[in-house]
């Protein structure tokens, strides 16, 4: 296992399932070559309306290396569901307390496309080139960051867009998290 | 209050805001110059991964004064915001432990055009041209059908669309659910 | 003619439809009772992939009397479609030659609810309660600005985002143009 | 080449550019490995106001070997976006003169999960686990389809929903021309 890189380990579970596991060597080159399909889910508190009250993100070290704060991402399986591969990384990333409601919708509020190439698309992935699916997700229950990540925190709108938390933010989270406030209306 | 017609007692609450209060004769009178705000909602059960499993619909008596299966639906008062709407609605016909979960995101899956003309758009309302955000709702708690609501069953999507339901549905309810079910994936 | 007001004239034809028809005092009594249905278009240029170059907007008279930065905007009539309204509010403020792209899919990006009370919603319209159902329109053609408009001018996302242009927009219009921004992925 | 199937040649290009380029060996090893992204576009013609008056579909050569009724649809290149892969594959399935109109919004309408297990989803593709974003494409020029594609049809929203043409499609494609007819609301 001391083969697995941190960057890694927040998203490959080799163990986990027989038709999903990929040796270290594999992924990589299967990186090379084609697209990875991703799922980002961006947890949110919600009022008795439904109206999106907070954003939470965790505080780890981000693809590129850097400690960002950043919203719960992570590839999907072989075989495996979308749903699945929300719920799966909601529950890897917050805990198996957070009670986390996947949208009855299939698709997307946004589609992020993660280049090696920073200019392509403005969000970067020097891993590899990723089409994630991105997903605003209510959490009912109570959140405990688990594994590599430090800490996880719940913003307000306005505070999730302000210069301070932007600034902890790499890779175009950033705009990831206006993108989705815009989607449930609440960007400031 | 004798004057409240069946019709209307679903739809109007005039002793509840102020604000949003019409008589019934200035709702006539309104109703015949310029579109009503209507928001309807479809009540869903969903499973863990967020999948819909089933979805609700009332027996009661439409607009059209026939006895159909139908969606929560109902005006927008004056001042009102959309979701309190919504919640007033679901609350109105699904009992007060229902625990609709209105969904963050605003904008709704479809629109709804019900016009007194039966060939306008499919969707019918003898009462007025009405211009309704149709919502999915995932329901939570459990249901009491109140009011004028003679019964409230859950159908599976294959149920919901089989010609037996569907032959129980007036106004364009059916297609209604239709989209809903295409909205979420689960259109058979 | 003459009693038509500024404010008036952009969203209300009088003599175009016997079925849409209100007269100055009816639409006054209708607004302090019921919702009003509108519809708010974002003009935009895409390149040959259908990504969003620029946002269009007028400069004119807003509901507040203020000059002002916006989007097309106005009432749908009675027994009006919402696809009708839509052509028809941008034919009239962008000119015959525009060529707009009616959007295929009827649900609005986003719904916005506009109040008296500033602090209802942030979108503020002195004269009613409005629903607005907001959709962002490809323009092929040329703008010729018309009637009451002073002006209408292109951006590029960023100058759109920019302090200068959101100085020009009241009444929470500067907040749409960043929801429609972020709905095609081009939020800055 | 002559290891190139007819199933293959739709979706891959291998000389197109260096990035994007996989032996047909590679394609095979990867295809067991990890999800495959892929587009769906379901071409339409719409009137003046938007509104979808007719669908088009392909007969062709399915995943399945069939000859099918079928969208467009094939794999995201690496480095490509799904933009870029949208407007290849309409022109390279549509012609050169079709004038493909990729919408401003980049989430797809659906999501459809193909598996090489016809119980998994619905969607069926032996070949492989395939993701795929499917959008509505407005066609304004003329379609001539090429390559294998054996014909090309325009079918009412009723046609396209009825046992005539349901019969002709596998692999779910016939789901997915009604969940696209619903999102435009024009399912029958």
């Amino acid at each position: 296992m001391s083969a697995m890189s941190n960057l890694e380990s927040d998203t490959e579970m080799p163990t986990e399932t027989a038709e999903g596991w990929l040796s270290d060597e594999d992924l990589e080159s299967t990186r090379a070559k084609v697209p990875i399909v991703y799922v980002d889910a961006v947890p949110v508190r919600v009022d008795g309306l439904g109206l999106v009250t907070e954003v939470g993100m965790l505080l780890r070290q981000a693809a590129d290396g850097s400690i960002s704060r950043m919203v719960v991402s992570g590839r999907v399986l072989f075989g495996e569901l979308l749903r699945e591969a929300l719920i799966r990384h909601c529950e890897k990333d917050l805990g198996d307390l957070a009670l986390p409601r996947i949208p009855p919708n299939p698709s997307p509020f946004t589609v992020v496309e993660y280049f090696p190439d920073r200019a392509r698309s403005g969000f970067y992935d020097p891993r590899h080139h990723a089409v994630s699916l991105a997903y605003v997700v209510p959490i009912d229950g109570d959140c405990e960051p688990t594994q590599e990540a430090l800490d996880m925190e719940w913003y307000t709108p306005e505070e999730a867009c302000s210069p301070e938390v932007i600034d902890q933010m790499t890779s175009g989270h950033d705009r990831l998290i206006r993108l989705a406030l815009a989607h449930v209306g609440r960007l400031p």
